[in-house]
């Protein structure tokens, strides 16, 4: 079946603005709460958004196999379920329902009464319930500069990085959707030079910018996904600041890996991006460097080109963008690491999330983490208030945006955008 | 309120065997199928499974506040929820209508027709949706030797394992309970001598002797649970059985941690034994060799008496003891773990679990893993069958057994029984 919701030349009867992220050929998932205080699953086109638990209610998805209340959900994860095959004809649906040349809703004031917001009625929430999360460790470039930071300059590549799409098991309890705030966390940490650790709150705060992917229900115990089947499993992406205290994680993650250091908070940006919405966007990806085993070797183009950014807004000030990276840097890819993930025979799940890992590129001005961007507070960076920034302040705003482009169609994301609380306080908060 | 059902001197109508792990006195939750095909919320008293959605509907919790359909569903995740004080509400209950000198079930033979099952006419599920499942490394012994066996003898404990729960994130998606057969898991290692990694079977599967806890909701993000109340939050716990590729574990857990060497399947007990039941059973636990930072510090008796023992079954032959061990060896305890876990803000839900890490005792023969058991295959063990073991054979089956026993009442957990079935095969499998 083609996707033909992708067509570029399609116009919506729904106004966008030129240079916004949900042109009618994006067509995201997400859940948000109406005024009305009724929780849908919905889409977005332009700046309107669109609840599809109501437009189906009203019979615009009829010859699509849908149970009547799949958009009646406070999750995605029953119509992730149902597969590619739906997810596409949904889409396309949508597609037609909002094209320019298609009469039958733009026409009808009631039905628009009942199913067009603007977003500033609604309130998005977490758009999975995610089961499971995993995080990889997929940009080289990142993987480099925390080796030679932490480690050896000499041989900052540990010997499996090249071998494996490392990765590590996640809390799912502590993703939040953007726009929830976040306590600083507080911990253990080993000051320098002391032997007994110390209590209180972390002092090195750190954003990391990352993609993650939302799977389907893709295989049973002991069964592992070929390589070539794993991109049917994957729904759609989304913006992902997976924060971290660095000087908790230090002390804690040797040799089980990180703990509190990332439980604290993880952010993710509300609108689902379907893979079949990035398919123009494909690019060929970083040619492997060395050889690698047959379940992981994957044909095609198995990366894609989604620019990046971070910007930082300190308490009234504007912000700072002090990052501009590419999901195209991706050594390992989706594939490789959904590959990797159930060779053992590891099941997954709908809504399981992957995380790409730190994204950082080529370029000092590229990197994704505030450990790397100021070199471990040894370059800080200049804000547009003047003030100086190692790591993440109280009431700092740390804030991520992406977007492809190609012949005049973007698509994009949207952003993740989560500000960063002082110390929780239990007399105070309560 | 006080634990009426923990009255050591109450009989049951229902026969009880004298070495039963599960006399009045237990009283645990899990989740099955019945003889009719339907999944309920049920307990257990001797060798008797009970149906108790079909006691509520007729009218058995009366004066309870319980939702109409808590115990028909197939999770006891609700339940749960509902708070320490509801489950011992019920648990109470159930001593009452179980005791022998109440009548009232006893001598109403079609109540007992409906409410009572055959344990070999029901099926034992997963008893909870486990939304996050995190597992510490809590046993000295265990650490210990793992630090002798990997990396240096005169210092076995890493810095930081004296002062901190050490712990990491689990995957949930493959935690399955007693009875559901396991694949060896395929994946790369690194032979030893060689530069490059290869593809195939994990030759060294191993077991890890654990114990689990399931918690109820305890707080929101960003608000740690203070110590004195963790146990609060704490519903009961089962025996679990880590399953480790030893060799996998070996090539991927530098930096991040484990991954697949333990994802490819965790198994346990199906009833989950409550907190309550195991009161009588505490016992002071190990002494802090350092002092622990404030919110670490515990007051009162920390840890639990539960013997632990597991068992190797070869295929057609009697199954041979391999290890008897205890949940009193645990250095930190699960308040700890929870306090540790929730310091960062980190939520918990209802649901969630804890695995204790493996529990080994002071000596060889009470080490709770084959790597430790074999001293990583110099001493191999002998089967009744006269094979030796140094990791765990295709086509073994791996038990293993709990219980408290005090002043002639024995409180116990059944048992987590695991085959481990040859690699995958998918041209065979489907």
């Amino acid at each position: 079946m083609s996707i033909t919701a992708n067509n570029p030349d399609r116009k919506s009867w729904l106004h966008v603005d030129k240079n916004s992220d949900f042109p009618i050929q994006n067509i995201p998932f997400g859940v948000f709460l109406t005024r009305d205080d009724i929780i849908t699953i919905g889409t977005r086109i332009g700046d309107t958004a669109i609840d599809l638990g109501a437009l189906h209610q009203l019979g615009y998805f009829e010859g699509i196999p849908l149970t009547d209340d799949i958009f009646l959900q406070d999750t995605l994860n029953d119509f992730i379920a149902d597969g590619r095959k739906t997810w596409r004809l949904v889409r396309n649906r949508i597609a037609d329902i909002f094209d320019n040349e298609n009469g039958t809703l733009k026409n009808n004031i009631q039905h628009k009464e009942t199913v067009l917001f603007r977003l500033d009625e609604i309130e998005m929430q977490l758009p999975v319930q995610i089961g499971d999360y995993t995080d990889f460790y997929s940009s080289i470039e990142h993987a480099t500069n925390v080796g030679t930071l932490f480690r050896d300059p000499e041989n900052a590549l540990l010997p499996n990085w090249l071998h494996i799409p490392v990765g590590y098991h996640g809390r799912s309890s502590s993703i939040i959707p953007s726009g929830i705030d976040v306590h600083r966390p507080q911990g253990q940490t080993l000051p320098a030079g002391a032997n007994e650790p110390v209590f209180g709150p972390s002092k090195l705060v750190d954003f990391e910018l990352e993609m993650a992917f939302i799977t389907t229900d893709a295989n049973d115990l002991g069964e592992p996904i070929p390589i070539d089947e794993a991109e049917e499993y994957i729904f759609g992406l989304v913006l992902f600041n997976d924060w971290s205290a660095r000087d908790i994680q230090k002390w804690e993650y040797v040799p089980l890996g990180p703990f509190l250091a990332k439980s604290f908070a993880s952010s993710i940006s509300p609108w689902i991006v379907t893979l079949d919405a990035l398919e123009p966007y494909r690019i060929q990806g970083p040619k492997p460097l060395k050889k690698q085993l047959e379940y992981l070797q994957q044909k095609g183009k198995k990366g894609f080109d989604i620019n990046l950014e971070v910007a930082l807004q300190p308490e009234k000030a504007k912000e700072t963008v002090i990052s501009k990276s590419n999901f195209k840097y991706m050594y390992w890819s989706m594939a490789q690491q959904l590959a990797h993930h159930t060779i053992n025979g590891c099941p997954i799940n709908s809504g399981d999330m992957m995380g790409s890992g730190t994204i950082s590129g080529p370029t000092p001005d590229s990197y994704g983490s505030m450990l790397e961007l100021s070199w471990r507070g040894e370059k800080p960076l200049t804000m547009n208030d003047g003030t100086e920034r190692k790591f993440i302040n109280d009431n700092d705003t740390v804030i991520m945006r992406g977007y492809c482009e190609k012949d005049g169609t973007r698509i994009g994301f949207g952003e993740v955008k989560t500000k960063l609380l002082p110390v929780f306080n239990a007399k105070k908060n309560k």
